[in-house]
C-alpha cells in the first residue's frame, strides 16, 4: 500500500486550490505524504465532456458565489481572480520541470503558484510570472534553468503524459484525490478522504 | 425572514435522497421547518445544459460509486436501484396532489417514496405504485382521490409551474437548498447549510 495519497488538480481550479490548502494537513494526520499531480483540465474535458464551471448556464453564477463561500467555510483565503479561468499550461510545466522526490517542497511550489493567483490575482498563465514565483519560493531553483526546462520537449511531453495518464485512470475533475485506489472527486470530499484514511473504508 | 428552509429535489436523485434523510434534523436543530419542493430535473437540464450523471463519460462510473459511499458516509441506507434513473413525474404529481401546509407530513410523504426507490428499488415512476406507497404512508390519503388529482390539469400545471419557478430562481441541480435567500447546491453542502443556519453567513 502506498503511503502517499495522490492529489490531482488544475492550477486554475478554485476548488483545487481550496483542497490544496487542506490536503497536506489531512495526509499528515494519518502518516501520509501528498503526491502532487497537476494536470490540464482543458485536455481532460475533451474526453469527459466537461466544461469550465463559469461557462455553464445557471451553474456558472452559482459557482462564482460558491468558490468564495466554500473557501471561507474552510478558513482559506480567497479573492476571485479578475481574469478567470486562465491556462494552467505555464504553471504545470514549471511544476513538472521543478518537481523532485520531496513532496513537501512540491507542495510549497504548487501552493505558491495557486496562492498568487487565487489571493492576489497574479496571472500564472504568463511563463515569466510563473518563473519569478517559482524561483522566489525558496526552493533553490534558478530562473534560467527553469525557463529552459519549461521550453524543453521533455517537460512538455511529461505534462502531456501526466494528463493522459490521469484520464486513463478515470480522472475528470479538479481536485481529484486517490487514497489506496479509492477515488474522491471534489474539495467537498475531503471529509470522506479523511475518514477513509482513518478507517480504510465503510 | 422565513423560518422554513427551501429544499428542492428530484425524486430520482440519489444525492437528493441522501440530503432528504438529513435535512429535517438540520433544520430542526435551528428551529426551522423544511419546505419540500420536488421538481423535475429533466426539465431543468433543458435550460442548464445538465445531464443525468450516469450518462456522462468517466463521471458516470465515479458517480455510481460515490452514491453508495456518500450515503454510507452519512449513515443513510442505500441500495442503488437496478432501474436508474427513472422519471420522477408520477412521484412529483403525487406529492403536489397530496402536499399540505404540514411540512412534517410532506417530509414523510417525500421520504416514503424516495426510500422505496433507493433502498428497495421499487419503481416510483409507475403511478399505481406511487399511489400505493403514498396512501400507505399513514397520511390519511385515499387512493381514488389521489389518482384523480394526479391526473388533473390543476396538479399537472402545479408541477410544471413549480419546476419553472425553480429554474427562474437559478436552481440547476438536486438537492438544492435555500436558506434565507442563500443557495446551496448538493448533498455535500449541508455542512455549510448548517453553519449558515447557526451564524447567518461568514
Amino acid at each position: 500500500m502506498s503511503r502517499s495519497i495522490e492529489f490531482f488538480f488544475d492550477f486554475s481550479s478554485p476548488y483545487g486550490y481550496v483542497a490544496a490548502e487542506r490536503i497536506e494537513a489531512i495526509a499528515s494526520r494519518h502518516g501520509r505524504t501528498v503526491d502532487w499531480q497537476p494536470i490540464l483540465l482543458g485536455v481532460v474535458f475533451k474526453t469527459s465532456g466537461g466544461a469550465p464551471l463559469p461557462s455553464l448556464p445557471l451553474k456558472g453564477a452559482y459557482a462564482n458565489r460558491d468558490f468564495v463561500r466554500s473557501a471561507g467555510f474552510h478558513g482559506v483565503s480567497y479573492r476571485h481572480p479578475e481574469r478567470f479561468p486562465v491556462s494552467g499550461v505555464a504553471a504545470t510545466r514549471a511544476f513538472h520541470a521543478a518537481a523532485t522526490q520531496d513532496s513537501v517542497a512540491n507542495g510549497v511550489l504548487a501552493r505558491t503558484l495557486m496562492r498568487a493567483y487565487f489571493t492576489q490575482g497574479i496571472d500564472i498563465s504568463d511563463p515569466e510570472t510563473t518563473i519569478a514565483l517559482a524561483t522566489g519560493a525558496g526552493l533553490g531553483l534558478s530562473a534560467d534553468t527553469l525557463r529552459e526546462q519549461m521550453a524543453s520537449t521533455e517537460v512538455k511531453d511529461r505534462v502531456r503524459a501526466a494528463t493522459e495518464a490521469a484520464i486513463a485512470r478515470g480522472i475528470f475533475g479538479s481536485p481529484f484525490t486517490i487514497v489506496d485506489g479509492e477515488p474522491f472527486w471534489g474539495a467537498d470530499r475531503l471529509d470522506q478522504v479523511e475518514r477513509w484514511l482513518a478507517t480504510g473504508g465503510w
